[in-house]
């Protein structure tokens, strides 16, 4: 529902370029606690009247009032886009390229790296070849822009940034079905660690900390014997680290899940970039952001004093 | 200071393509009430870990504390940009292009409408000359790509659809220096009207619903005998009227501050766009809006239970 994707703060692949939904969302209509319902925001696209009531709800996972209707700003899709499959030697010179990348100036509309290890099941369960050259790691690179011809451009021109930063060659996906073809290839790769899956993490930390984070993970990842792939939205640091129910999961599951946590704050990071707080991750953003917490709870009891909305997440009151 | 663009959201004529100050503040620190540091967020691009503290702070004017950092977002320059100004033989003509602009798929870094009114008080103030043709009414359209060839094909464009919707002509404005000069005589309308005027309005209405606006506050203009030049942000309905130090103003003007005001609302805008709330818009705020101001004055107290900062400012407590 529309209210659920604004009360999460929804977000994918393509937030380098275009945001989450906190950036689309113009205006909402909400029912609050005492059963009032009120319109917040509307067609505008400026507003500095007051607190950003909007942006409260949003992400406020039904805590402090339940949405029932969004209004939300809409873009032409672009002219013409273009996928650049980038294949390097390490994990690391493929996070590395992504500086390197958004100084150009151009913004991708998607820029994920993939560990190779998510290739092989993705293959098995789609019984569907990887379509490039497999390597340790590639970047996922989506453009888009005015013309056929500027994406083309901007194409070449990345493809040369890559190949000075490492990369050990670039495929241009400039057809349409290769394209979906990709993406749809790229949508498996949960469905395909799912079945062996504990969790899907989803700590977000600076992008330029990203290299620094995988690398932790791989450490954490030899010290408990427990495989955690990798893949993620390289573009904006929010990354998709899985822990795999390998033998002996249960008892490891929690400090690890702790550890990779730890790494993610002290890097300057944060516990949820997408999937929210709720009840997993509620022990978490108390014991990480004690003083965010108190706050959080004076708002949610000034809004909502007698706790019926969506009791028990985010915060305890 | 930093921290006062981060209080007030401050936003300004790039507003429709780059967004206001909300977009770009991906962290701060700030001084809470009881003297105690906060950091929110940080160099992080997508946070979704409980409510938007980070949110909550931006715009408050200095009402919830004190934001003494701010880590913004930076973007690279656009490599190549270029300005159009396309006389039409009315404003009505020139607002009615914006929406046909807007659908091209291309969105211009800052799209505004000039009325003639405003281009002699500005020539007399600057001893220089408006560049091109007089008309009736004009629209200033910067656009930015990433190369020189597309933003003279986006021109061309722009320029068919905008003859398309009734200009009388368009000129390309595409030497840095002419761009500085025009953008120099645009930023000197306010001074130019400043002596005589009584007050600079900053009501934000939808997009669509910018050409009922400004035929209101001329409909108002004749019934108060009191003159209303307007400029603004075509694309993003953020309009300036000001209201003139015409003779017997001071009799006026507070009853035909509120009628724009209400026209405003009434067409679904906010009683202010850019410049918030402060002193001088808290009645508005509190009549047009009583719920809100209730939320907010909720909120406030939880957050300043002493009303230390900034009192007075957006809500009595």
């Amino acid at each position: 529902m529309v209210g659920g994707v604004i009360v999460t703060n929804a977000g994918g692949a393509r937030a380098v370029k275009y945001g989450v939904m906190r950036n689309f969302v113009r205006g909402m209509e909400v029912v609050l606690p005492d059963g009032e319902v009120m319109e917040i925001g509307g067609k505008l696209v400026k507003d500095c009247a007051g607190y950003s009531l909007l942006n409260l709800f949003i992400g406020s996972e039904g805590t402090l009032g339940i949405v029932t209707k969004g209004i939300l700003k809409l873009m032409a899709p672009p002219p013409s886009s273009l996928m650049l499959i980038v294949p390097y030697n390490s994990l690391h010179d493929a996070i590395k390229s992504v500086p390197a990348i958004l100084k150009t100036g151009v913004l991708p509309i998607s820029l994920e790296f993939i560990e190779d290890d998510v290739i092989g099941p993705t293959e098995e369960l789609t019984k569907k070849k990887w379509p490039v050259m497999r390597a340790k790691a590639y970047l996922m690179i989506i453009v888009d822009s005015t013309s056929e011809e500027e994406v083309m451009n901007i194409g070449m021109k990345l493809t040369e940034v890559c190949i000075e930063n490492g990369a050990i060659d670039a495929f241009v996906i400039d057809t349409k079905s290769k394209q979906e073809e990709l993406l749809e290839f790229r949508g498996i790769f949960y469905e395909a660690l799912k079945e062996n899956m504990a969790e899907i993490l989803d700590i977000s930390v600076p992008p330029s900390k990203i290299a620094e984070y995988v690398e932790g993970t791989k450490k954490l990842s030899e010290k408990y014997g427990m495989s955690l792939p990798t893949y993620g939205h390289a573009g904006d640091g929010n990354v998709h680290t899985h822990i795999m129910k390998d033998e002996g999961w249960e008892e490891k599951y929690e400090a690890l899940r702790k550890e990779i946590h730890e790494l993610g704050v002290s890097l300057g990071g944060t516990i949820t970039g997408e999937h929210g707080v709720g009840l997993t991750k509620k022990g978490y953003l108390k014991e990480f952001e004690p003083k965010k917490v108190e706050l959080m709870r004076s708002i949610k009891r000034a809004i909502d004093p007698d706790n019926i909305m969506n009791p028990g997440k985010i915060v305890d009151i």
